[in-house]
C-alpha cells in the first residue's frame, strides 16, 4: 500500500484523488491546502488528515509519496521539500514560470537525489502512447515528419491569458513535450504567431501559431495551435516514417454517426476539454508513478524534461517576435 | 476492333455508348430504337447507322456483338435473334418480366449456342468485386453470413410502380443477384413485407422488406431494401467469415469532411442514384463483355443466373404474401 | 448516502463495486456470497460487513438497496426477498432461466409492490442510449428499420453451453431486448439458426442465427448473431427512419490509425467482451438505478421486459427449430 | 463543337485527349509532335491531322483552341504563338523553368491580348474545389490556417530529379499554388529542406521539407511535402477556420474495409499518383477550359499564378538553403 500526500486541493488534485481511490494498492493519507474547505471536501472522503501549511504535510513520517498540485510558482519549493524529505513526488507540468527558474530549480535538488515525475500527461494519453510504442517497435522505421495539431476549444479569460505566461509556455508547452517525445533533443525553432482575437493581442500575447522545430538528425515536427476551435479540443498526432504513417484521431463521447438529407456520418463533436479528452491519460499517469515508485525506480518524465520544454517555448517565442529561426544550445 | 450494334437508345444505351467511346478497342457501328431522334443522337456522335427495327440491326453482316437495352418485355426476343444471327449479346437486367418467361427463353435458346452475358451491374461495382476476390482468395476463411443493405435514395413514380412487377423483381432483383455472388444457389426465403407509403401500398405493392435467404450449407443472408432513404442511394456490403469481415461502404462525390460547433467529420451524402453509383460497375461490365467475347469466351452472370434471381424473387413475394418461409426446388 | 447490499462476489459484482467506489453519494455496507474469500476480499476494500447467505443481508436494517449478483437460478428468490423486505433492487439479467419461471416470479411478486430494475446494461451503453434519445427527439422522423449485430469474439466452452439455456436466451436475450428498446413489444418472429462449429452443434445449440422481428406497425429489426468474431466483440446498430439513419460503430481502445504499403488507415480490433465493451455502459446503469432510488422512482427496465425478452427468446428458437414464423400472444 | 489542336503527345497529352474524346461539345482536330508515332496514334483514333513542328498546328485556320503538353521549356514559345494566333490556351503547369523565364514570357505577351489558363490540376479536384466553395460560402468564417500535406509515392529517378528544377519548382509548386488558392499572395515563406535519401542529396536537392507561410493578413499555410510515402500518393487538405473546419482526405479505388484478428477497419492504400489520383481534376480542368472559352471568357488560373507559384519556390529554396525567413516583394 502507498501512502500518499496531495499537496493542493484544485481540479487536478481531484482528478488524481479519483484514480488513487481506483487503485486497489494506494490511498492518500494526508491533503494541504491554504483553502480548507476544499482540502476537507477530499480528506473527508478518502479518511485523509488535513493541513493548510505544505510544510506541515511534509514532516509526516507515514508518507511514501507526494503529488504535487499546488500554484506554479510553488511548484520549485514544493519538489525541493519533497526531495528533503527523500519522497518520491509526482509534480504537475509546468515545472516553474520561467526556463531560468526551472533552471535554479535543477541547482538546488543538487546533491538531493530526487525522485521526481513531471506531469506531462499527454504521453500516457492511450493514442499518443500506443504510436510512440509502436515506433519504437520499428513498426514505421525511421521517423521523419511529426505533425501535431493541438487546438483549446475556446480561448481562456483575459484575467487567464494575462497571467498565463503566454502561449507557448501555457498551451504550446505541452506540444513541445509531444515534440520532444518523438525527436529528443530540439535543436532550432521557427514560429509564425497569429492575432485573431483582439483581447488576447491586447495582451501581447498571440491567440494562434504554427510552428517547426528540427533535431540535429534533420527530422522535423510541425506544431498547429489556435486558442479556439468550433467542434471541441483538438488533439491529433500524425508520426510519418519512412515505412508507414500513425494517426491518433480526436476522441468523441459516443460513436454515434448521423445520416440525413443534407450530410452523412456526421459525428459527435470532439470531448471539449482537457479533464475529458485526457481522462484515461491522467490515470495511466499517476499509476505509471505507483509503479515506478513501488519498483524503486525514477519515473519519468522528469525536471529536465521540463526544462527543455521550457527552453523551446521561450525561443519559439523569440522567433516569433523577432521572425527569426532560432538556434537552441 | 469490336463492331457493337446497340438495341435500345435510352438511358442506360447511352451510358454504354460512352464506355464504348473510352475503349479504343471497340467502336458503335449500328442503333436500332423505334424512337429514332434518340437513336440518331447517339449515331452521329459516333459515325453510326440508324435503324427503326431491331430486326435490320441483326441482319447486318458486319456486326461482332450486340448490347441489348431495349425494353424488358423485348429482351426474350432480342436474346433469341441475337442468339440466331450467332451475335454475342449483352442483355441488360431482368433477363424477363417473369419466372415462367425466363423459362421460356431457355428453352427457346436450346441448340442456338447462345454466348449471353446478362447486366447484373453490381458484380462489377469496384468494392463488391474486389470483396468477392478477397473471399475467393481465402481473406476472410469460409464465409458464414452476408448483410446486404440496399435502399433507394427516393421512391418511383405511382406510374413506375404500377408497371414494375413489385419491389422483388423490380429493386431486391440486384441484391438475390448479389446473394447468389457470395451464397450460390439459394434453399429457401423469408420475408417480411413493409408498407409505409400509402401510395405503394394502394398499388398492392411493398415499399420496404426485410429478408433472410439460405444455401444448402446453411449460410445466411440478409436484405435490407425500402424505396427510401434520406441521404442517399445506400448501397453496402457485409461479408463475414470464420477468420475476417469485410465490408463496403457507400460512395460520395468528394472525400470532404465538415466539422463545426454541433458535429464532426460530417461527409456528403452518398451519391444520389444508381447511375451515378455504379458508373464504374457499369463501364467493368461492358469491358468485361467485350474482353470475354475478344477471347472466344461465354461472359458470365449468363442466362440461367437471371432465372435463379427471378425465381427468388417469386418465393420472396410468396413468403412475404403467406408469411411463410418459401423452400425453392 | 445510498447503502448497498450487494448479493455475490463475483465478475459482474466486481464492476458494480467500482461503480460505487466513484459514486460520492453511494457505499458498499454489506456484501453476501456463500464463497466467502471473494465476498472478504470486496468487503475489506469497502469496509463492508459479509456474509455467506443472502439471506442474513436482508435481514439487516441498515440498506438502502440491493444489488443482485447471484447465479440466475437463485435471482428469482433474491428479488422476491428484496422486495419483501422493501428494498429496491438492481438484478441482473435474465431475470429467470425460463419464460415460465420468470411469470412465476411476477406472480410471487404481487401485492409486494416491488422495485426492481433489470440490468439491460447495453440500453445505458453511452452511443445506443444517444440513439435512443435522437430518435425520441424526432431526428430520424418515424422508426422503420433496425439491425443490430452482435457478435461475440470467442466461443463460450462446451460446458458453459451446455448450461447456458441456448444462444437465444443466453446471448440473444440482449438483442432482444435492444429490438424492443426501439421496436416495442414484437408481434412476430423468424429465424435461421446456423451450426458451423460441431462441438456447440454436439450440445443441440446454434452458434450463430439471423433473426427477424416484427411489431404491430410493421417496423422490423434484424438481429445478426455469432459465437465467433475474428476483430472482436462486435456490437452495432442501426437505426433507419423516415427522415434519416443512426449508426452506433464499435469501440477501440485507441484512435490509431495505421498506414502502411499495403493498406491505410487500419484500426485496432474491437474491444474484446463485454466488461470492457459496457464499462460505461454498467457505471451509468448502476448510476440511474441510484438516481432514481434517490429520487423515490420505480427504476426501468423492469421485471416485465425481462419476460418479454424471455418470450422473444422460447419464440426464435421455436422459429428456428420449426422454420416457421412465430407469434408471439 | 470546339476545334483543338494538341501540342505534345505524350502523357498528359493522352489524358486530356481523352477528356476530349468525352466531352460531346469538343473535338481534336489536329496533334504536333517532333515524335510521330506518338501524335499519329491519338490522331488516328480521333481523326486528327498531324503535324511534326507546331508551327505548322498554329498556321491552321479551323481552330478554336489549343492545349499545350510539350516540354517545360518549350512553354513560353507555344503560349506566344498560341497568342500570336488568337487562340486561347491551355498551358500544363510550371508555366516556364524559372521565376525569371515567366517574368520575361510575360513581358513578350503585352499587348497581344492573350487567353491563357494555367493547368493547375488541383484546383479542379473535385475535394479541394469543394472546400473552395465552401469556404466562399462562409461556411467555416474567417480562414486562420491551412494545412497541406503533400507526399508522393516514390522517389524520381536520378534522372529526373537531375533535371527537374529542384523538389520547390518541380514538386511542391502544386502546394505553392493551392497555399494562393486559400490565402491568395503570399508574403514571407520559412523552410526546412530534409535530406533522408542519399540520392536525393548527391543531386543537391531535398527530398522533403516543411513549409510556412503566411499573407498579409497573418493566414499561416504549412506545407508538408516528401518525395515518398508507403501507403501512396498522399494528398490531403484541411482548411481551419474562425466557425469551423474543412477537409479532404485521401482517395482509394473502392471503399472496402477488412477486419480481422488483428486490427479492423483497414482500407486499401491511397490511389498511387496523380494520374489515377487527379483523373476527375484533369478532366474538370479541361472542360472548365472549354466552357470558359465557349462564352468567350478569360479562364483562370493564368500566367500570373504560374509567375507569383514560382516566386514562392524560389523563395522557398532560398529559405531552405540560408536558414532564413524569406519576404516576397
Amino acid at each position: 500500500m502507498v501512502n500518499i500526500g496531495l499537496i493542493g486541493a484544485g481540479r487536478i488534485a481531484r482528478v488524481h484523488a479519483n484514480t488513487i481511490a481506483g487503485n486497489p494498492d494506494a490511498r492518500i493519507v494526508a491533503i494541504a491546502d491554504p483553502y480548507q474547505p476544499a482540502a476537507k471536501e477530499i480528506a473527508e472522503r478518502f479518511g485523509a488528515s488535513v493541513f493548510s501549511d505544505a510544510q506541515d504535510l511534509f514532516a509526516l513520517d507515514n508518507l511514501d509519496a507526494v503529488v504535487i498540485c499546488s500554484p506554479t510558482p510553488q511548484h520549485p519549493q514544493h519538489v525541493v521539500a519533497a526531495a528533503q524529505a527523500g519522497l518520491p513526488a509526482l509534480c504537475e507540468k509546468p515545472v516553474a514560470l520561467s526556463y531560468e527558474a526551472a533552471v535554479k530549480l535543477e541547482n538546488d535538488l543538487n546533491g538531493l537525489n530526487p525522485k521526481v515525475m513531471l506531469g506531462f500527461n499527454r504521453r500516457f494519453d492511450p493514442s499518443f502512447a500506443r504510436i510512440k510504442k509502436l515506433v519504437e517497435a520499428g513498426e514505421i522505421g525511421q521517423v521523419e515528419q511529426v505533425t501535431i495539431t493541438s487546438r483549446d476549444p475556446e480561448p481562456p479569460s483575459a484575467e487567464y491569458v494575462a497571467s498565463s505566461g503566454g502561449i507557448f509556455k501555457d498551451m504550446t508547452i505541452h506540444d513541445f513535450d509531444m515534440a520532444r517525445f518523438f525527436l529528443g533533443d530540439i535543436v532550432e525553432v521557427f514560429t509564425y504567431g497569429q492575432n485573431f482575437d483582439p483581447s488576447i493581442k491586447a495582451a501581447n500575447d498571440f491567440d494562434a501559431a504554427m510552428i517547426l522545430l528540427r533535431n540535429a538528425a534533420g527530422v522535423v515536427a510541425t506544431i498547429i495551435n489556435s486558442r479556439h476551435c468550433a467542434p471541441g479540443y483538438d488533439q491529433r498526432l500524425e508520426v510519418f516514417g519512412a515505412d508507414g504513417v500513425l494517426n491518433a484521431d480526436n476522441v468523441r463521447a459516443t460513436t454515434v454517426q448521423v445520416a440525413k438529407k443534407e450530410f452523412s456520418a456526421s459525428k459527435e463533436p470532439y470531448l471539449n476539454f482537457f479533464l475529458e479528452r485526457y481522462t484515461q491519460a491522467y490515470t495511466n499517469e499517476l499509476n505509471t508513478f505507483l509503479t515506478a515508485i513501488s519498483k524503486g525506480e525514477t519515473p519519468t518524465p522528469g525536471i529536465s524534461d521540463g526544462i527543455k520544454a521550457l527552453q523551446i517555448a521561450e525561443a519559439a517565442e523569440e522567433s516569433a517576435k523577432t521572425g527569426k529561426s532560432i538556434k537552441l544550445s
